[in-house]
């Protein structure tokens, strides 16, 4: 089947199976089997004495070696505790309107999703958000989820994780050697992490969001008017997640855009964000002055009963900063800050986003939908990089924080964007100043504009480092940025670039577990045990592929040396022989009294007992 | 022709022409007709009121449009002045020994490259290094080139250099708005910088590596006894140098080493580095316990007296540091460093090459080969990073930095390998002191190890961050490495993912003149300039064909968006209509008196200002 074909009016193909040679499994804690949280087992060569080696896994129920895909159906739910939560109600949801899907009709409507879910909203003045049970002093089921998920990589570590968290540099981030529900509360109630979990999504694997916790990243998809169908925006994010995407945003902008995202949400395990200024902007012609509060308040409950997960919302561009662009070499590059700027401006009035504020946040308490307040005035170049037009939104978007944690609302904060190296850090500690902490999700930055084809690479430098001084997630970048949509094979080079800045991160703050993997690939090198070197990797199948163009055979998979050097240059290898050596030097010349010889032997008893285990 | 049929006895096909749409032309110092120093010149859009951005360029002659390459003659020299220099006499050289070629014989051997150049050496004790001239207070021709070569890409940005140099942060790095030949000579002269160039390499085009200077790249070409051929290494060499590697390092092992080195000095524009001991254990049979000062020492000369224009010497690997290896996950992982670790600690002896320093001095003086001193005990592993073994050797290199330097000689220092973000500033700290600020020349760092396939990416981000620091040189790495030899595709990814790093380095640093290619790409996207953002950047074709992917047409080359976001949602689009729109708005109200109308006009008026020029 070709999913390429632009006329499948619905999803048909997605992505299935194992990775590498990891198995998906469940794991629940003490007493609560309803609570299922994924992980992926790594299992190794049989007589290399390794255990298998966990990993936080972000694939869904896709990467199960049994699972067959009913994208009809949707996901089955993971948070069947929703049913009995108390302080929602069922109710009858607003009906759906031709402009959802940009009045299209006929052969050209994407059909809708069939899976069927009860439409929940809050009853009343009882929490309903996350934040509001974590300051009420109650530990959600979220809250257990993805307490038990981040501790799986760290078990192991759990007896060094003194010595680990000492080795790094955290910047401030306090970071616990084991993670309980109650830190979790504690982190939410603060507002220092969210769990972006709307009732309406209980396909939902829940994800913690904050710098206390592993680094996370988002990936971007969506469809535009120029090009792509739902048939690959599904399987776009099926993929995302594959690769390590911890959320997903829908930024789709073209037709059929509420039906693509039905199909999104319901066979989506991962928490899914949009900007519905996009949708707004479709069903008002496009024109950004005939946007009004109206059509805006409509979209977010269309988009809320559907299950976004977040949403970005641009509050922070208000009439005054626009000016502030002026002198700008690339003026305002964020597509939700150039509308909401032009709409201000134009009709010389105050952004109908931040006047109507307290009114969103009173929607999105409503389904748990967090905030990701938009940065608008994000710098689309070096040469704009930390000017007034940015801080003063940043400014704004501190103040917002404190409104929306005031009406029981989830918050994290934007950030940019293209940013050269050394303004990188001023960025953060801004941020975490005048937003109380809120957890930070920054796009890149890249650190330099030259290298179209390749801002994978530019913004992974930059998003390794915010990241390592507190970002809590990253909105990765694909090689296509600048230049075109993105495709199955760019997403995933996205995906896997930003999950390397996001771990580098980790090792770096000296997160106790990040090393386990590290230090389980360094060992297989050092042993050459190629088919757990692949598997261990983030990608194995290109490991393998790689190392396959010039070493194909079986026989080579226990080589001990690659194409790389040859047999005769294998530093690991003669460096394996040396320890070997090491040990019969050592026999030889026992009870020699000489000093230095003893230094030698010293060592090579050393060797001995490495060989031996 | 097939260019991979490895039975090809001598090269025969190079990569030609221009780059993009560049230029490539040759500038001479005032009153130096004979110095030709090299850029490239990319013209941008008629009309667009930009001039022509000039660029540092390393491609060599390959670049020009109308050259035709005669690989059997070798590149016209580029240093004429080599047979007037003072200091120097002509001799007749080793004669060439089949061990030279690992006694390959008939069909098998490469031939030999037919070029003929003067074969020098120093005759006295005149000066003949750069060092040694820069202390004797004089300025050599290889010293203008640079100096000339440096400021080509910073002559717009002179009125604006204070300013630069404030914006960047350049942890004691003194980069100078201007560089002077002087300046070049009194960097070199306290050691801060190098000029590799061997006597033997008039073909070369000097440049300058050193912290006060634009951060360099290394490419790693190179055979090995699994894979390549002789015109694969040679295309290898124009290719690396082509996508902006300032210097090549020749890494092969297998048979055919001495010809296949020569073929790629005679056509090589850019430096030459080797690893002397991969040939002397060639020599030996493979055999490290085989090597001593005497086969080592024939090597030396045999490659000194072919041009190659620095060597790693892994000097600082001493018997009594090799059992601080001993508990390290991932053991020796030089090359060179495993080697000696071998001979030393199987014959319980001190290294020869510590042992005979002196005399490699005196021998790469005669030549001015340059010192890459080799860090063999560099990490192999983020779980070694930082360890005794490291530190240990680092400080012997700085040493033998004082050694060398007392015999004239120029050097540089290797550095890891496998660092975590937070262990990587204390490696270049330490570097400048204990070395005396001679140019560090790091590996990476690669600041996790979980990603195989995508090493470019992990070492990457760690090499902007220490060429920030005030790395003068990064060595790349490709996506295979730790999987096999890298291909022609994997070299270009290699070379262009470091020269992201130092450009992202030298932007960090506040370089005067950085920017300019930064801020000559936001203009041309701002203004949809679509060929412009294609040529200006580093790989004009993989942007051109990523955005040709989905907007083919020649007519989309000035569509005002892309298919990222499609044409109602392009950011860039909607700030150029909100400027217009202010510029009418400002008209509209001229005279208002109320104060924040007033602040609104004051932006709009600026706008006005943009748009009309």
């Amino acid at each position: 089947m070709n999913i390429h074909d632009k006329r499948i009016a619905k999803p048909s193909y997605v992505t299935t199976g194992p990775i590498g040679k990891s198995r998906k499994l469940y794991s629940s804690p003490v007493g609560r089997p309803d609570i299922r949280v994924p992980y992926r087992e790594i299992s190794l060569e049989a007589g290399s004495a390794e255990a298998p080696l966990r990993i936080y896994d972000q694939s869904g129920p896709y990467s199960c070696a049994q699972f067959q895909p009913n994208l009809e159906s949707g996901l089955p739910p993971t948070r069947t505790w929703l049913a009995k939560r108390e302080g929602i109600e069922t109710y009858q949801g607003r009906a759906i309107k031709p402009e959802d899907n940009g009045f299209v009709e006929g052969e050209k409507l994407v059909q809708p999703c069939p899976a069927h879910r009860p439409l929940y909203r809050a009853a009343g003045s009882a929490p309903v958000t996350q934040l509001e049970f974590a300051r009420a002093g109650i530990i959600t089921e979220e809250m257990i989820f993805v307490a038990h998920r981040e501790n799986l990589c760290r078990e192991k570590a759990f007896e060094q994780a003194q010595e680990r968290l000492a080795d790094g540099e955290s910047f401030g981030a306090d970071i616990p050697e084991f993670v309980t529900p109650e830190f979790v509360r504690h982190e939410i109630a603060i507002g220092r992490a969210i769990i972006p979990a709307n009732i309406n999504h209980p396909e939902l694997e829940p994800v913690i969001i904050g710098r206390n916790f592993l680094v996370k990243v988002n990936a971007n998809i969506g469809n535009s008017a120029v090009t792509s169908s739902v048939a690959e925006e599904v399987e776009k994010m099926v993929w995302s997640a594959r690769w390590g995407a911890d959320t997903v945003m829908d930024l789709s902008t073209g037709r059929n855009i509420h039906n693509i995202r039905d199909w999104i949400i319901r066979n989506a395990s991962v928490p899914i964000g949009t900007v519905p200024i996009y949708q707004a902007l479709e069903k008002v012609g496009g024109d950004a002055l005939k946007l009004d509060w109206e059509v805006f308040k409509d979209t977010l409950i269309e988009q809320a009963e559907q299950g976004v997960d977040y949403f970005t919302i641009h509050a922070g561009v208000r009439l005054a900063y626009v000016p502030l662009t002026a002198n700008r070499v690339t003026g305002i590059v964020s597509r939700g800050g150039s509308i909401m700027a032009r709409w201000c401006l134009s009709k010389h009035k105050e952004s109908f986003l931040y006047e109507r504020f307290d009114e969103i946040c009173e929607i999105m308490r409503r389904y748990d939908v967090s905030f990701s307040l938009g940065d608008g005035l994000r710098p689309g170049s070096n040469a704009d990089a930390n000017d007034a037009a940015q801080f003063a939104e940043l400014e704004t978007l501190g103040e917002l924080t404190k409104i929306a944690w005031d009406k029981g609302c989830q918050v994290m904060i934007e950030g940019p964007g293209h940013v050269p190296m050394h303004k990188i850090k001023a960025n953060m500690d801004k941020q975490l100043k005048v937003c109380g902490e809120a957890p930070f999700y920054t796009l890149g930055p890249l650190v330099t504009d030259i290298a179209p084809g390749y801002d994978h690479i530019t913004s992974g430098i930059g998003a390794a480092m915010i990241g390592w001084f507190g970002t809590a997630m990253l909105c990765y970048v694909t090689p296509k940025e600048h230049l075109g949509l993105p495709d199955r094979d760019d997403v995933k080079t996205g995906v896997i670039t930003y999950r390397i800045a996001a771990h580098a991160a980790d090792l770096a703050k000296g997160h106790p577990g990040a090393r386990e993997r590290d230090d389980a690939m360094s060992r297989a090198r050092f042993d050459f045990r190629w088919n757990d070197q692949f598997d261990i990797g983030l990608d194995p199948d290109t490991a393998r592929k790689y190392h396959d163009e010039t070493m194909p055979k079986e026989a080579h998979k226990v080589a001990h040396f690659c194409s790389m050097c040859g047999p005769k240059f294998c530093s690991m290898q003669i460096t394996r022989d040396l320890r070997q050596e090491a040990a019969l030097i050592s026999e030889r010349e026992k009870g020699m009294a000489d000093k230095s010889e003893e230094f030698i032997a010293k060592g090579a008893d050393i060797y001995i007992r490495e060989t031996t285990t």
